[in-house]
């Protein structure tokens, strides 16, 4: 099969499986495919609890499909697979679904680098290397065409998705000279992980700041923004500054975003860049007021506010979505959607 | 009596009082007094809940006292107060407490800003303006000798707390070039305000942004730099931003700040010029990890952490705080232990 | 019309308002019934934020209407409405939409309790007595062709659906000799009022009883419970002692209900029992564990889970919704759509 | 030495360690010892984060002393411990440090129960049924005097901490006839465990009822009211109902005691009970509204009320603490200033 062909099971909707249902993201990918018209939830898979219901594991999830391990020879034929397992496990996994023709969008940060030297510095050995070249960057406002046709969707990381909203109107018209990004997250940001950043004698009451000058997310919304930035004659490549933190919310995360223009920018071109950006985007609002995570939380709507600070001469711009949503899970179905032919908005509203 | 001649008590401890005892702010301090071994907690006062013991409203805070209406003439003697009401509204009364030569911490924005023109355009006229010239700057790391001979503090804004304190190091060796102040506070921080910002129902699951562009706080932190870099023989005056976020934590506030410096800064500086700035201060630790508001609840510390970020250039400190206890309350205890020549300590550990 | 005949609007679906959506029960109601396929929304109304769209009010809610005041002589024909005021102001009103000929489900405590004598203990004069005749008391479970039938719905407070809906398989049978219930809430159970119960810094950290041996659910409990005993042949009536308390969750209620039996009782009469009660309930879901009430956060169901104590004789029965929604809000949609002919989960799943 | 003689270090305070500092407990055991006037702590142990300042495990608990395997040999003379350990892992050790002379106050379940066919019904087999009869339960209020000369207390559960202050003053009275105890507590209950139960992202939004019928804590309240019941010529034991609950808070706990009396008991009765029983107590607080665990947080006080419910005839009772003060950590300190004949509050206020 050609990559990126439209893939349809015989007897009606697409059949899809979800490998590593067990954690936050996986489990949510099966939630929205379960009750999703347009395509058929063949099976949820996982290393652990295997044999129990995803309903039993997350009540509020009403899959009843048992969890099995994933044995691509027992699950006949697969159009698809949204896969939730960590970097470096996935990409053997996403190999195996491409080499019988399924078509993949995997959470991992396995194919979000086009560089292989960047991912391996950040990483480690890549697993697949092999598989780098198909794959398509899933932040969906940005790369739709190439999605709908793609074999393997790289679903972005929450972070560069709810920074890279804010930032590419501003990108595209080459307005970026420099850019601090502060983004705050849920604790479901740390995935089903029992540690002192999850507990909640801990973490809550806490707003806790890590991986101080060294995150991961930071080339990914680089190497994203530069062919923006060069599309529109912008000079030297853009070094991001990011900084993580974690606060005591189950789901949201809020990018705020402080650019240096290249030129001065004032709230009018602001609002005609945001809306032309924007106004035909079923999930991405701009807002008139500072957005509050509250707002998205648990929807596929990324909020975007802009304005401009005169006393310092920069661009604030301030990005909300749910970190599980957007952030993940239904942006991957949000692509998928796109990948077989049904409205972007499908199973999402 | 001459400004900041010390004055006590005949009999003992100084008098002190606390008026507008019933928010947050004005409870905690007499919290802190009433268990002090070196006050007298004279009278809590309040223009509302009169009658009331504090206990009663605030059950943590043991103070047996009754709420009764702020009364000078019937007070007797008061060495010195702390006023806890909203700006605008204090400085009246820290006129009335001044004129019967009490010694005052005003923890309003009232006397924060030197400069009578830039109050009127955040906060509208000022009350008493002849008081202006009086009052010290009470962040207590930076004005430690003119708040021991002082008449009249202003205790700082926990804001400007906590960002002044990540960035004096930095000002005093003129290396600001540039900053970008990111801070997220606890639903405290609103104050025992009713409204949408501060019902759980709306606050619980939220990261909200707020006063974009247009924070009250910028030119206090200004104002306070101003000097510390002017000393250091650098340039221009900085523009700061300053953006303000809540989260849903009770106490607790972060100020990530973000500089752009006047020449290469690497991490061995940073540790010597944060080292050398703090190594004998009581209540600001340089930490060996980021710093989670966490650490420093209910206390009076300021967790400060420095790093250079090589791929930005830029230097990244955070400054933790309580925002109820170093950021407004205890600091105002700290404050008056120096002006009444308490070990600085006393009461607050 | 007969009360209680069907009543469709000529052009297509039934045209339903929402009187008082700016509280947090009328918003999520309007929410259900925008999204609802067998239902048009027509207005929704406010005594206070008129001109408002709720989608401004309440971002996760998508409803784009303005917030109107209530004015029946503009609205044109109106099928049915849900009515969100508080008791005492809701009488008048749902009096006004009865004698236009609209059905009415009403949120409020006015027409909860048959006994006009017991309402007027607890709430005061009743504005209009004469409606009572003809109110149905709507927990859907326990009257379900009655409510298709009415005109008027007096839809239940969250706390007597938790507690009758674990209940009832025991009152049934005849087996309750004497019940306590101790219910647990979160701070949506308040409403969109500001004060010290719901404010984060003091609801927070919190574990709150309040209103002891004086709760107005304890006659509403009561009178639901009788006829079910009575048609079992159980004797005197039950006196229920029931306490509420607060928790620092947004949406979420668990009423536990320790039950003296009549007789002996062990799991597996309770597990008939209770199976037979539920088995073909599409809301009320016998589960295997003790129920927490995020299983079950933003759905129409009910979690219930029955044991035996032999230690003790008792039997204990744990019941779990969301308060705002099986308990208040999606409730009153489940009842619309059997006063209209849809399938009752239409809308709600 | 006689079990219980004083036995002061020569040189000054005696000495405490305290074994398992690196849980919940602990840590917070030694930080209360380390600002204690009347102890020196001498070292804190633990299994794990051996050579890690205890200050850097617990930021707010500043105690610098590192953690060291437990080795007596080498600790020198100790006077006292504190042990918080698991059950059944805490009565080896308990019995190495009796075996070296040192007071023990031992936070497990190991030495709660006087019959040792109990606990083996609930915890298995007893490593050291042979110190059974030297142990003193340690909920100070009931057992001061043998508290005071005793070489080994079982510090309370908090549960039965809890249950026990708010049930003592019926039962000594004679007047329980049946009780249900409905109690409620917050995350750091479950310890520093790290599952579902404690993550955030599973924790918050939730109300968690758990072991349903089956709580180990029932026997350890049975145990300790049957003697207060007898003496005052109350006939059979009680069979005492308790269940347990999860909310998301950190520290607080609140128990609901509905007790059917042996005789109609009115509220002027139950002050002058609740009055006469802990008008003299430091630390528990009769209080004359409903207590929220807020009230209480982070202190050794217990705030009781105590309500006659004419409607059903029972006697409502609430018990607020905090879990891990005066539920386990601070009521060690109690007890250790009883045992070294330190005024009873000191270093707890």
């Amino acid at each position: 099969m050609a990559s990126g062909a439209p893939q349809l099971h015989a007897s009606g909707s697409p059949r899809v499986i979800v490998a590593g249902a067990t954690g936050f993201a996986g489990a949510l990918a099966a939630h929205l495919l379960w009750r999703h018209p347009g395509f058929e939830l063949a099976a949820v898979t996982g290393r652990s609890e295997v044999g129990r219901r995803l309903h039993d594991l997350y009540p509020r999830y009403r899959v009843p499909l048992e969890i099995e391990p994933l044995d691509l020879d027992r699950l006949g034929q697969i159009d698809a697979a949204i896969v939730a397992y960590p970097h470096a496990a996935a990409a053997p996994t996403v190999g195996d679904l491409r080499a019988r023709g399924a078509r993949v969008v995997d959470l991992s940060a396995d194919f979000r680098l086009a560089s292989l030297s960047t991912y391996e510095r950040w990483y480690g050995a890549h697993p697949r290397p092999d598989l780098l070249a198909e794959a398509v960057y899933g932040l969906t406002e940005l790369h739709r065409e190439r999605i709908a046709a793609a074999g393997l969707v790289a679903n972005p990381g929450c972070y560069p998705t709810a920074s890279l909203l804010g930032l590419a109107p501003l990108a595209r018209a080459g307005l970026i000279a420099d850019v601090v990004i502060d983004a705050k997250q849920g604790i479901s940001g740390a995935g089903r992980v029992f540690d002192d950043t999850t507990h909640l004698s801990m973490a809550g009451e806490n707003i806790l700041p890590y991986k101080v000058a060294e995150h991961r997310h930071t080339p990914e919304i680089e190497e994203q923004l530069q062919p923006l930035r060069a599309a529109a004659g912008a000079g030297d490549e853009v070094a991001v500054l990011f900084q993580a933190h974690l606060v005591p919310v189950d789901q949201g995360e809020l990018a705020d975003c402080y650019v240096t223009t290249t030129r001065p920018v004032g709230d009018a071109e602001l609002g005609e860049l945001f809306a032309a950006a924007y106004e035909h985007e079923p999930f991405v609002e701009v807002v008139a007021a500072p957005p509050g995570t509250r707002d998205v939380r648990e929807t596929n709507f990324c909020h975007v506010f802009a304005k401009a600070d005169p006393h310092s001469g920069k661009v604030i711009v301030l990005s909300a979505i749910d970190n599980l949503w957007k952030g993940t899970s239904s942006q991957a179905v949000q692509n998928l959607n796109l990948m077989f032919g049904h409205a972007e908005i499908e199973g999402l509203t």
